[in-house]
């Protein structure tokens, strides 16, 4: 089949990569040339223009079988009109729903899972007042545009408040949420088939420095509380894809509070807190993406071996530096810049204790004295 | 680093696929541009010129950091020579013994290492001779380029041993061995480490059609002698690989006989039988190829689950025709010719005798009444 990403980044990259392993071949609709270093080589590199339609990007793209996305910030209209020429997973409701923080919330909140509370309001209306309703410890998000902590103002006293009012741009639509006290970040990776049949993979434990993940790791724990907190996001997770009528792969982040769950956000896509289901599982979520965009039946998402993932953040790291065992380099050829996304090392290891030990020496390796806390 | 490949067919294309995704680069060295498509679009393509030195090879195939084969049969005066300017593995030497069948059996018989009774001589020397003196029933394969059953010739009578008079080349060297009759035919591959680490994939069980591979299934058995005849394996390569100071995976074919095995051939590469690796075992055998030539730690060999894999011999499959579940597709993205092998199958399981059952299923799904046997 011909499939066409919309975008251009490591994700595009390792969805192609595990694509073309089985005879697919791929086209990237990308904002610029620059921002599709990571798939160079890998298909057709198509950029955006203002003037073109549907049509015009659909025959740019090669006509494409099935087009995808690894981002969930997309033109929706767009992505609307493309689905009546050819196949688009996920859906564009899905995405329309999930790119926005706000419809994200409501549909959460109308399924009765647990979010953090936030007041929806636009910049700089009622923020003031949010912060105040809210008690003084607040995190401003944009609704749409956010990434890896950006686009994000954490709020603790007037002076944050004044920073944000010179930052965001008026009218921009926000959300202003209660600063939760959590003990960990969670994720939780499905695989949605076209026929309906949904793999869920183990749970993840996500370290995050400034809003961008650093590591993650497979929920190791077989204790009562971590069973029950796979168990209930399995749950939410089921609710929220069954009622979008999902297809393709899909992330919940969750924060641990009180030893409950309380979903912080989804990704209509791959997401790199799975990355590590390349070493640890028998299907990895790039595979199983693109085995349910293709109507193909979906791998076992089986663990294999105990597994974590480090991600490599402005960080160039040789395959053969690497002298820790059960290190794999993934690395996406993009221009190497402070503090981006350059590749991710994942780690096995036969005893879970002996993969923890190991995370951390490599953090040390990779990061010296300033490893991200 | 950058590293180069003799040869430019499939086994080439998926180590270069796994060196990719770990950040290396590469290059080809290929007879024609035909003979590359399966690598076409990984790395530099270049095509072998009778007027070049082993310096212009070195620098038309920018300068790599390591080169190594996807095949044996190499000129191993130029790789001689290329072995002056950087570094190749396996080592020429391997390569020298192992390209020739007389040289690769001699170096067996002076391990003690139990090969097929055999004389060499050239062709038409001595044929007849070497017919009468080891029985009516014998197998005449020339010593150089002979694979998937090619440049060999099963003689039982007069008038086949008139077909091979015929057909093969005056002069041409050739082993004339007794035709034995096995029970099974298994391989065993090893990954070696340039510090001497050596570590063994689980034995497969290969089943043939035409001297081509048509499957192989990773030892399933536990009963004794099938652990017997793993550990005699393990045995006879290590003395091999000790032997060779060899580095990168090799691969030893045996023929099973009475319980006993007997060693075929040599392989100085990865190796169609060890395909399945790559969905059945932490770390496949082309990841451990490059690990092990660019001085990175080699990975655990550890079966993750009872593995399979189906040869797609001329047959075009998609992978979303394929509803076996565990399977995945392997396509080599090279003109569909008949009998040629364009791409593999693997198969996964939790249960042996159901991956066995969904082999046979696979194999009537792909050919049909038209099945190799």
């Amino acid at each position: 089949m011909h499939i066409a990403i919309i975008g251009g980044g490591q994700l595009a990259r390792m969805l192609a990569q595990e694509g073309i392993t089985a005879g697919h071949t791929f086209s990237f609709l990308v904002e610029s040339e620059l921002s599709a270093q990571a798939v160079n080589g890998l298909g057709i590199i198509v950029v955006m223009r203002s003037f073109d339609n549907a049509r015009s990007v659909f025959s740019r793209l090669g006509e494409p079988d099935v087009i995808t996305v690894e981002t969930e910030n997309v033109d929706v209209n767009q992505l609307d009109e493309l689905s009546k020429l050819t196949h688009v997973f996920p859906s564009t409701n899905a995405l329309y729903i999930i790119q926005n923080r706000q419809r994200e919330k409501k549909y959460l909140k109308d399924l009765n899972i647990p979010t953090v509370d936030f007041i929806s309001t636009s910049c700089h209306q009622k923020v003031s007042e949010a912060f105040t309703s809210l008690g003084s410890n607040v995190i401003i998000k944009s609704c749409e545009s956010g990434y890896d902590g950006k686009n994000q103002w954490r709020i603790k006293s007037q002076k944050d408040l004044d920073r944000f009012a010179n930052e965001c741009k008026d009218g921009t639509h926000v959300v202003v949420e209660k600063c939760v006290n959590f003990s960990c970040e969670v994720s939780l990776i499905a695989a949605c088939g076209v026929s309906g049949d949904i793999k869920f993979y183990p749970l993840s434990i996500n370290e995050h420095s400034n809003g961008t993940l650093v590591t993650s790791t497979q929920m190791l724990n077989s204790d009562e509380e971590s069973i029950e907190l796979s168990k209930t996001a399995k749950v939410y997770l089921n609710k929220i894809i069954d009622k979008l009528n999902y297809v393709g792969v899909i992330a919940m982040e969750c924060f641990v509070v009180d030893g409950q769950l309380i979903v912080n956000e989804l990704a209509p896509r791959v997401h790199n807190s799975g990355h590590w289901t390349q070493a640890g599982c028998q299907f990895n979520q790039f595979e199983n993406h693109i085995r349910a965009i293709t109507n193909t039946p979906l791998g076992s998402t089986k663990l294999t071996s105990p597994s974590a993932m480090l991600n490599l953040l402005g960080k160039k790291v040789h395959a053969n530096d690497i002298t820790i065992p059960g290190a794999s380099l993934h690395w996406y050829e993009k221009d190497c810049l402070p503090g981006r996304k350059v590749g991710h090392i994942n780690l096995i290891d036969h005893s879970a204790s002996q993969l923890t030990k190991n995370l951390n020496s490599l953090k040390q390796q990779v990061y010296g004295p300033t490893i991200p806390q």
